[in-house]
Parts: structure tokens; C-alpha cells; sequence
């Protein structure tokens, strides 16, 4: 059996938003069981993420991190067409990955206690993201 | 068809251990021929990889990246609970990614020659960790 | 239904590949409708990404800052039997992964606009390269 949907995130700026209960309602209304649920992104500039979900200070270290690491306008770029986040928000987005896939038990995403589903928005203004979810299993 | 089972992996220190043959075995015994094998580590301070498995200061060299990269202890983070290697711990898991698929080709994972499968754990004191494995296939 | 094709692809040196094509054409041949198109390369030391299709500064600017994060010939490196890009050609890969699964829908891999499927080829010499794919669906 495959299911496919696909769910619409609005983003507000930079930032990460837990997706974990619309995954979960997906599982749910689809009746599955057991199996795989694949969460696929169809953008370059935002990603999909595993995290801690249980203290922001988590989220907000990441976002730190990944300045330090990838900083917004450094002069390395060369592709700066939509601003100084433009290739920062590529780079992001290929370090974290743009595909996840979670098992399905129980009808529900085998999460552990303190993992939660992410969509990491890496542009500094809102968008509205795609994000396909695809289930098989039974 | 889908299996799905759990394995428990017990960790002694921040260190890459290889999981291939446990894959092998689940493989082996659920009797599948061609399909997708998924692990996914239900944490969100170790990780699952795939690493060269011939020498080990690959792995060593792989350690002492991401400390130059991800350094504990850094004053950046406001995460500091579990130690000095708390907030680390989750951007390596995050980097390095917590889900993995491996074909199934004949029976077997359908590894490259130089390939293993490990698990990464980023936090410097043991942990129990639970992999849930995902099969299918025919 | 799962069908299992292993593709060979010719890298020169450096560089980003585009194989979207290759996927497209393995998908239609094998006539799925919707399901999942499981990519693995069978190596350490290129990987598989989703990178934007427009714009070629794009994909020299990520080999500009991978080569900051991950430089060709550091000291801090003891594996370096094969050259000075032999241990960051590892970190790279597993930096960016070297398993991706697409969605496929209404026949093909369903990417966004700007989503292009590439082999990154970290070694500098020429290398022949296997991926295999592994469809599943209906």
C-alpha cells in the first residue's frame, strides 16, 4: 500500500517549525500500521530535520552554529542574487537534507521520547513550503 | 511485505561502532531477497552512518573534524545541561543524520566494498541505544 | 513491487553531476506510477545530493565553502594514504550523505522547480561510480 499527500507549511523568517503533529495526523487518517513514512522537501532552501524538542535553547544553539558555520554575505559567494542568505539558505539545506524518513509502529511515527519532526526555513523571509509525504507499508 | 524490529546497541564512549553485521543478520533472518533496508536511531545525541571500514584513523581523522567544527564546551551555546558535550551532541546527530536506507540486493545489504554501517555516538558517557529497523521488500 | 537497477556513472575530477535525467529515465522504463525512488551510491567518497538547477555558482560555491570546512591536505588529518584529498573526499561524503530518496509521482521523481539530482564526486582524480536504485511502489 502507498499513500501520498502532500502538505503545505507557511513560514514566517528564519527559523525551525515543528511538523511532528501534521505527520502524525497524516499516519492516522491514513490508516496505516506499520511501515515507512518519507517526508521529501521540494525546495533548496529549507530542510527537513530530527531534533530535541524539548528545550529551545536546542534550536536556537543550531541556528547559531550554522551561522558561525555558513555565515550570511561572506564574500566566498558568488551567488547572491536574492541577498546574503540566498547561498547560505543552499548550503544549510544540503548539510540537513532535504529527504527524512521515519518508520511507521503502532500507527504513529517511531519517534524517540525527545525527538520531533523540523522544517528548518533557512531564508530570512516567509515562504510557503511543499513538503510530499509519501507512506507505504500496511 | 514489511519487518520491523528494534535493536539495542549498548556504547561505552563518544566512538563509531560498526553495525553491519547485525544489519546482515536481520536481513538474513526476515528473508528478504530485494528491497530497502531503514535504520533509524531513536536519539538525538548519536547517529548512523556510513564510513569507510578498512582504516580505522579514517574514523579517528572523522572524530577530530567534527571537534574542530563542533567544538564542546563552546561558549556559543546556551544548551549546557548535560555537559560540555550536550549541545555538540545534537548538532553532529543532526549533520551526520539520524536515518539511514541501505538497498537489499541478494540477500544482503548492497554495500560498497569499503562501506560499514556504524553507529556514531556523540555523547562521551554510555548509552543504551535503540535502532529500529524497517524492511521491505520481497 | 520493487525493481533494482544499478547505474555506472563516469565522474572527471571535482565536480557536481547532474543524473536527474538517469533517474527519470530508470523510473518511466520501469513504469511506476507513485512510490519512492531510493538512491546509494556504493562509495565513500562521493555522495548524493538535491542541490538547485539554475544558477552554476551555486554548486562552485559549495565546493568553495566544503573546501573551507573540510580542506584538501590538513595537518589534523593521519589518513592520508591516498592523497591530500582522500580523508576530506570521506568527511564530505558523509557530510552530505551518500543515500537520497525521492517521492515518485504521476510517473516521475517529484522535485520542486529547482531541485537537481547530482553525484558529487569528492576525490580530484576520475573515478567510475555505481548507484543503485531501488524503486518501490506501484
Amino acid at each position: 500500500m502507498v499513500v501520498q499527500e502532500r502538505v503545505q507549511i507557511q513560514t514566517q523568517d528564519r527559523n525551525t517549525y515543528d511538523i511532528t503533529n501534521r505527520v502524525v495526523e497524516v499516519i492516522s487518517q491514513a490508516g496505516f500500521t506499520t511501515g515507512i513514512c518519507q517526508l521529501f522537501i521540494q525546495h533548496t532552501s529549507a530542510s527537513l530535520i530530527l531534533c530535541e524538542n524539548a528545550d529551545p535553547t536546542v534550536r536556537s544553539d543550531l541556528e547559531r552554529i550554522m551561522a558561525r558555520l555558513v555565515p550570511d554575505g561572506d564574500p566566498l559567494f558568488d551567488h547572491t542574487m536574492e541577498g546574503p542568505d540566498d547561498m547560505p539558505a543552499h548550503i544549510r539545506s544540503i548539510l540537513t537534507k532535504m529527504d527524512l524518513s521515519v518508520p511507521i509502529r503502532q500507527g504513529r511515527p517511531a519517534l524517540g521520547t525527545w525527538q520531533g519532526i523540523y522544517l528548518w526555513e533557512h531564508r530570512t523571509h516567509p515562504h510557503q513550503r511543499q513538503v510530499m509525504i509519501t507512506l507505504y507499508g500496511e
